[in-house]
C-alpha cells in the first residue's frame, strides 16, 4: 500500500552520501519498515487509543499481535548494530534511516522491539553479560518475551552528574541489599516488565568516584520494592509503559545479577547511552517531518481561509514552511553523521557527535511541532491530531538521559582544553607577521 | 498568614508609576486577594486535584466553599471596570494587579467569580443586554449561581478571521433556528452550565460580511444541541470545565435571547475581547511568576548539586534567572499599561496595547516557564510541580481568542497606514537638505 | 516645520501614563525638542558628514552653530535632573521623553550638550566635585566650551569588573603620579576635549577591594599622557569624537583634581552609570523609531515589487512590522519605567530598573534595526540609510558601561537572594496544605 | 610551519563521510591549501591593512605577490569543479574543505583566485562562452590578469525578482545600447577591472518573462558608463575591489560581446549562483571558525579575570563556546552536504539544498561571529581582532546573491507543492484506520 522506495518521500530526504552507503539489504530493509510503518501502525493509531482506553496498562493487543507479524517477518532487533553477533546486520547509519520512518507513529519502534529502553537495555546486556546472563535477560529481551527498564535518575540527587547517585547497594553474603529512591524506568503497573537494570552506589567512600558505583539486574517483582506513583510527563501518563516513582527497601538480589562487576557500573553507562540518545533523535526526525505534513495539510485546507486565503498562501506560512525543512534537513544531516561517526570510529570516539545530536534535536524538533501546532489554529493543541503527545515526546527528551545543559557543559569543557593550542597558533601568527613587517617595510602595529 | 502588603513579593513588583494610581480602598482589596490566594487557593491545589479525581466532572467541593467564602468577604466580580454599575469599584489598572495575583493558582480567579469565559461574558451581558435578559442571566452568573459559555470557533471555518464563522441562524417566527458546528465553549457534561453566548451567521447574503452575524443566547440544555466531544489540550482535559465540541441541528431558540440585535454580532464582539484577553496576560504573569520562585527553590535545593555546586551556583543559571526576572518585569509593564490605557482611553483605542500584550505576553510566559521546567531536570515535565499545567496554559493562550499571527497582522496592516505620513516627511528632509547644502555650500549627494 | 505635538508620532507614542505626569512646561520643551530635531538635524545629516570629509577631527561647523542657537534657544544641558541645582528643572521622566527625540539623529543630543560622555561627566562632576572644582570644569563643560572624557576601561583588565583596574596613582606630594593603560575616552585628536575623568588604583593594598581606587581630573593635554590609536567600532572612526587607546607614563596631575577624595571611586561610580546608562537607552529608541520609519518607507516605494507586490504587501514583512512596532512599544515601557523610578526611589534604588534597560533595549534595538536593514534589500547595508551606523551604536551599547552579562550577573545574583524567602513560603504552603488534607478528609500527597 | 593534516584541527572536523570521500590528491591540496592560508595570510592580514592605507584603490604589493607564488604552485583556480575542462581537478566537496580554510583570512581566497565574484564568473564563462569569448575573457581571468565584475542588481528594481530588471539594453545593428542604473558589482577605482558581466532587458514585451533578458560583457572603461558613487558595507569600503554603483548611458557594447545568445540570461543566472552561494557559505564556516577560536583565546587571557575568574571559566561561558562549537559543525554539515549533491545530482538538482545553506549559514555565522565580539568585552567590536570585518562579511552575505527571505520563499512555494500528496496518503490513513476499527471491533473516532 505504501509507495514504492523510489518516489517515497522518507527516502528521498535521506541525503545522498547517505545513499550511496547503504547496502541493498539495508534498502530492502527500509522500504519495509516503510510498508509497516505506513500500513500497519499510522492508520492504527486511534485504534490502540481506543484499545489502552478500557486497559490503561496492558499492552493493546493490536501492537502485541504486530510484535509477532514484525518478529516473523525479522523485522526484530534491527536496531542492534552489526559489531554485535546477535545483531540482524544492520549498520547504526542503516538503522537511522529504518529509525526516523518508525518516529512517525508514537509507538511503531515498539512493534519491532527497538523501543526504549529496551534498546539500550539490550545493547548493554549484549555488550557486558556473561553468558548465563545473556541466556537468562538478552534472550527474554530479544524474543520479546518481556521488557525492561533503566533505573538511574534519583529524585534526591542531581542525577545529571551520575557521580552523585545515591542509591545504597551493600553486598550481604552472595546478596546485595539494596536502598534508596529511583525516579523514571518504566512502570511496574505493566505486568510484563521483567526487570530494572539499577545503577547504585556499592562503594560511597572509594576515593576513586568513578568506582564507587554498581550497575544490577534487580527483578520487577522484588521484595521490598515499591511504586509510589507513576510520573506523568506534562500531564501524560504514558500507559501502558509509564515512568515509575521506586522505593527500594531492603531488596535483596542475587550477586550473580551484578554486571560485569561491583564498581564498574561508569564503564557501562558509557557503553550505553550513546546509541540510544541517537536513537531518540532519529525518531524525533521521523516524527517531526510528520507533524510537518500535518501542518502543510493544513496549509492546503479548503475550509480553512481567513481573509479569503488558503493557509498556505499567506507569505508568512510560506516562509515558515521553508525554514521548518530547512532546519528539519539540518537535523538529519547531524544526527545521519552521528551514527556515520559511530560506525566509523566507534562510540567513544563518536561522543562529540552524539552530544551534538542530543542537545540540538530535540529544541530543534520541539520548537517546530510547536510551530505546527500553530499553524493548526484552535484545533492545534487538541486531540484532532498527535502533534501534543509529539511536542510532550520532543521536550522530554530535552531532559531524558541528562538536561541539555549537563551535555553541553561538556562539551564546552572539552573545547575550552583546546583553546591553548590555538593561544600558540595564534603567537605563531605574530611572529611570522614580525617578519613579515621587516619584509615589506611596514610599522609593526602592535596591540 | 500571608506577609503584609510592604513587605509581600507580589506588591514590591509593582511599577512605582502603577502603585502612585492605586486608591487606598483599592490597595486593601489587592492585600486581600493576596491573603486569599496564599493562604486558601495554593496550600489547596493538591487538594481539589484528589477531589476532582473522584468526580471529575463536578466543581470540587472546596472550590464551591472558597466560592461562597468569598462572595460573602465582597471579593466577588472584582474585575468588572469602575464604569459598569454593577461594579464593585476597581479600574482595570487596579484590577490588573489583583489578577497577577489570582494567577499564581490556576483556578484561583474562578473562586472570586473573575475566570475566563464568565469575566468576558459577564461585560458582554453587562454592556450589550437589556433589563430582562440581565434579570435572566447576568445576575446568576454575577451571583455565581451558573456557568457560561462563549461559542464563536468553528471546526470548518479559519475562526480566526470572524467574518467566515458559518453556523446558521434562521427566523422562523419568534424563534431562531441553528444548525452548525462549534469548537471550545465549556463542557456540557458540567452540570452547572447554563447558557452559551453563540455567535452565528443570520443574514450570509447581507452586503456587509461585518452585519452577517448574530449573538444569542442558547440554554445549555437545549434540543438538538449535543456534545461530541471535550477537547483535550496537550492531553489535558481541563475538567470540570472542559472545552466542547458541539453539534447544533434545529436547535430553536427564542428571538427574546438575541443580544443587541440581529446583525449586531460583531458590534458586540469587539467590545468583548478586549479586557478577557487582558486578563488571561494578567494572570499569566502571576503564574510565571510562581513559576520563576519555583525555578528560584530548585536554585538553593542542597539535594541537588551536579560537580559540587548548587544550581543557583552555576553562572550560566544565574544568567537564566536574571534573564528571566528581566523578561517578567518587562511583561508587566506592557500588561499595566494596557490596563491603565483602557482605563484612559477606552477598550476601543486600547486595542493596539491589548493587542500587543496578547501577541507578547503568552509567548514569553511560555517560554519562561519552560526554561523553568529545565531547570528542574528529570522532575521538571512530572506532577512534582504545576509547571506542566502553567505552560500548557500560556500555549493554550497563544490560539485562544485568535492564534499570535491573527492579531499580529492587524497590528501590521495598521503600522503600514502609517507609511505614508513617513514617508511624506521624508521628503520634507530631503527639501530641507537641499536648502542646507546651498546654505553651507556643500554639494547635494542624490540617492 | 514640524507638526504639532498632538499629531506628532513621538508624542503620540508616550504612553498615557508618562503623558499625564508630563507638566505643561516639559511638554512645550518636548515640543521645542521635536522640532529643533526634526528641522535642523535630520535633515543635516549628510552635510555634517561632508564637512568632517574635509576635517576628521573637528566638531563640523554645522554643529557648532546649532550648539550656540540652541543654548541660546535654553534647549542646552536639559538632561541634568531637576534636583541638581544647575538643572534646567526637567524630571529624568521628562526628559526620556526628549532622549528618544534626540536619538533620532545620531549627534543631535550634542547639539543640545546631552550627548555621552558629557551627560554622566556633568552629572558626576555637578554631585561630587567642590566649588572650586565646579568652576574650573563643570561650568566651561555646561557652556559647552570644552569636552570631556571618561576613563576607566583597560586593555589589560576585566574591566567590567572595575575592582581589577590597575591605572596606578602614586601621591607625591601634592601631586598624583600616574602609570598604566586605557581603552575608550574620546580621541586626544580632537582639541577641544579639555579632561579626562580618570578612575585608577591609588591603595592596591587596602584591604577593602572597594576602598582602592580613586577618582581624579587629568588635563587632555597632560605630558606623559599619549594616544596610542584612535579605536574604531565596527570599522567606524567616530570622528571627531573617537575612542582613544591611552599610555600614561609619570603623569603628574595636581591632588586639588582628585573627586571627593582618595579611595572613593566606587561610591561616585556607582551614582554616575546610572542615569548615563539610560540616556544611552532613550536614544536608542528614538534611533529605532527612525530604523523603523524607514523600514515602513521602504514597504511602500513604488519602484519596489518583487513578484508583483509592494514589500508591505507581502504577509511576512506585515507580521515584521507588527512585531517591531510591538517591541519598540515595549522597549519604551521598560525605560521610561526605569527613568520613573529613578526619579521617584533615586538612582540607587533604581539600579535594577537601570539594568533592566541596560540589557533588553540595546539587543532589541540592534535586532530590530537589522531586521530593518534587511527589509531594505540590498541597499540596506549601504550610505544608502543611516541603518549600518544605528546599528553600530546599538551593539556598541551591549558592551559600553559594561558588557550586557556583567549587568545580567548583578541582577541574577540578587534574585537568588531571594529564593530562600521563597523556599520559606513553599514550606507554608506545605503546613496549610498538611491541615486543608485533614479538614477535607483527603489522603495527602507526599513528594 | 603549519600543524600537518593529521594533528590539524581544519582537517579534524571534517566529518568522517567527507574525509572517506577526498582523494589522496585532494588531502595533498588542502594540506597546502592550510599551510599557505597559515603561513602566508593570516599573520600577513596587518600589513596588507597597511599597504592598502597607503593606496586604497590598488591591490596590495603582498596579495599581488602571492597570487604570483600561489599560480606558480598550482594553487590558482582550484574552486572549478572537475566536471570543467579547464578545471584543475577537484569535486566540489573537495575544494569545500579547501574553501573552508581559505575563510579564515578574508582575502585569501583572492591569493588563489578563488575569490567571488571571480569564481562565479569564471564559471559562468566556462560555461557559457562559445571559444572566441573564452580566449578573450576567460583566460585572462584564470590566469589572473584582471578582474571581473558581475552587474544584476539595480536601485530601482526589487532584483530579488531579477524578471523586474530594467537595464535597457537595444540591439542596434551589431552593437547594443545600454541605458539603466545598476548597484553593486566591483569598484571602476581599481584598474585591474576589465570587464562587468551585465545582465539587462533587451525584449521587455516578451511574454515569457524569463525570456527577456540578457547577459552581456562591457569592458569596464566603456564609453557612458560612470560609476556614481563606492558602495559601503557598515561603512567599509570594501577598498580596493569596492562595490560600484553605476550609470549607463547610451553604452554600446559589441553584439559579439553577447553570452550565449539574447533573452538567454536566466538560463545563465541559474547555472551561475550555485556554486558562488556555497563558497560564500564555506568561507563563512572558515572564518567563523577563526572567530571562535579568538573567543577560546580569550577565554583563557591571564590579564581578564573578572570576578577572579578566567572568563572561560564561567559556566555561562562554557555553554557559549558549547553551542557555538555544535551550531559550527552543523553548518559544515549543511554545506558539505550541499557541495556532494552538487557533485552528485548537478547544479540544477542540488538548487534545494544550495539554498538552505544559504539561508541558515550566513545566519548563523554572523550570530556566532557576534557572540565572539561580545566575549571579547570592550575591545570586541575594535581594529583588536577581525572580529568585525567578519561579522560585516556574513550580514552582507545575507543580502548578497538574494535576500535571505528571496530564497526561503521558494524553498517554501516548493514544499507547499508537496502538501496534496501528503493529504492524499493522509487520506488512506483514514480508510485503512476504518479497516481496523472494524476489524478490531472498535468505535470509529470521526474528526
Amino acid at each position: 500500500m505504501a509507495p514504492s522506495l523510489e518516489n517515497n518521500p522518507a527516502f528521498n530526504r535521506i541525503p545522498p552520501w547517505v545513499k550511496a552507503k547503504l547496502r541493498p539489504q539495508a534498502i530492502e530493509i527500509i522500504q519495509r519498515v516503510y510498508d509497516w510503518v505506513e500500513t500497519e501502525c499510522i492508520p492504527a493509531e486511534r485504534v490502540v487509543q481506543a484499545q489502552l482506553q478500557n486497559n490503561r496498562w496492558k499492552t493493546a493487543p493490536l501492537i502485541h499481535e504486530l510484535r509477532k507479524k514484525a518478529k516473523a517477518q525479522g523485522l526484530f532487533n534491527i536496531f542492534l548494530p552489526n559489531h554485535f553477533k546477535e545483531s540482524p546486520g544492520l549498520t547504526n547509519l542503516e538503522y537511522a534511516c529504518c529509525a526516523e520512518i518508525m518516529g512517525r507513529c508514537y509507538w511503531a519502534a515498539q512493534t519491532m522491539n527497538c523501543h526504549a529502553p529496551e534498546t539500550g537495555n539490550i545493547e548493554l546486556l549484549a555488550k557486558y553479560c556473561n553468558d548465563a546472563q545473556k541466556e537468562k535477560w538478552l534472550k527474554p529481551l530479544m524474543d520479546g518475551d518481556m521488557s525492561s527498564a533503566y533505573s538511574m535518575t534519583e529524585p534526591d540527587r542531581a542525577s545529571s552528574d551520575a557521580t552523585t547517585i545515591a542509591c545504597s547497594m551493600k553486598r550481604d553474603g552472595d546478596e546485595l541489599v539494596i536502598n534508596g529512591r529511583k525516579l523514571y524506568g518504566n512502570s511496574q503497573m505493566n505486568d510484563e516488565l521483567g526487570i530494572y537494570i539499577l545503577m547504585g552506589c556499592s562503594d560511597p567512600e572509594n576515593p576513586n568516584p568513578w568506582a564507587r558505583h554498581t550497575m544490577v539486574i534487580v527483578p520487577a517483582r522484588s521484595k521490598g520494592l515499591t511504586m509510589k506513583r507513576n510520573l506523568t510527563i506534562m500531564g501524560y501518563d504514558h500507559a501502558p509503559e509509564g515512568h515509575g516513582e521506586y522505593v527500594y527497601e531492603n531488596v535483596r538480589v542475587p550477586a550473580a545479577n551484578i554486571i560485569l562487576g561491583e564498581g564498574r557500573a561508569f564503564e557501562i553507562a558509557q557503553g550505553r547511552l550513546g546509541p540510544g540518545r541517537i536513537h531518540h533523535c532519529m525518531r524525533l526526525i521521523g516524527q517531526t517531518e510528520r507533524a510537518f505534513e500535518l501542518a502543510l495539510i493544513r496549509c492546503i485546507d479548503e475550509r480553512k481561509k481567513p481573509r479569503g486565503k488558503l493557509i498556505g498562501e499567506f507569505d508568512s506560512n510560506i516562509e515558515r514552511v521553508a525554514y521548518m525543512r530547512m532546519r528539519l534537513d539540518s537535523m538529519r544531516q547531524i544526527v545521519m553523521n552521528a551514527a556515520d561517526t559511530m560506525d566509523i570510529m566507534g562510540n567513544k570516539a563518536g561522543r562529540y557527535a552524539i552530544a551534538q545530536s542530543k542537545v540540538l534535536i530535540p529544541k530543534m524538533a520541539a520548537d517546530i511541532i510547536d510551530e505546527c501546532m500553530q499553524i493548526w489554529g484552535g484545533q492545534g493543541l487538541t486531540q484532532y491530531t498527535a502533534l501534543p503527545e509529539m511536542w510532550t515526546y520532543a521536550r522530554f527528551v530535552r531532559l531524558a538521559d541528562g538536561p541539555d545543559s549537563s551535555h553541553a557543559h561538556q562539551v564546552g569543557r572539552d573545547q575550552m582544553k583546546t583553546a591553548k593550542g590555538f593561544e600558540t597558533r595564534h603567537k605563531q601568527y605574530q611572529q611570522r607577521y614580525h617578519e613579515l613587517c621587516k619584509q615589506w617595510n611596514v610599522e609593526e602595529d602592535i596591540f
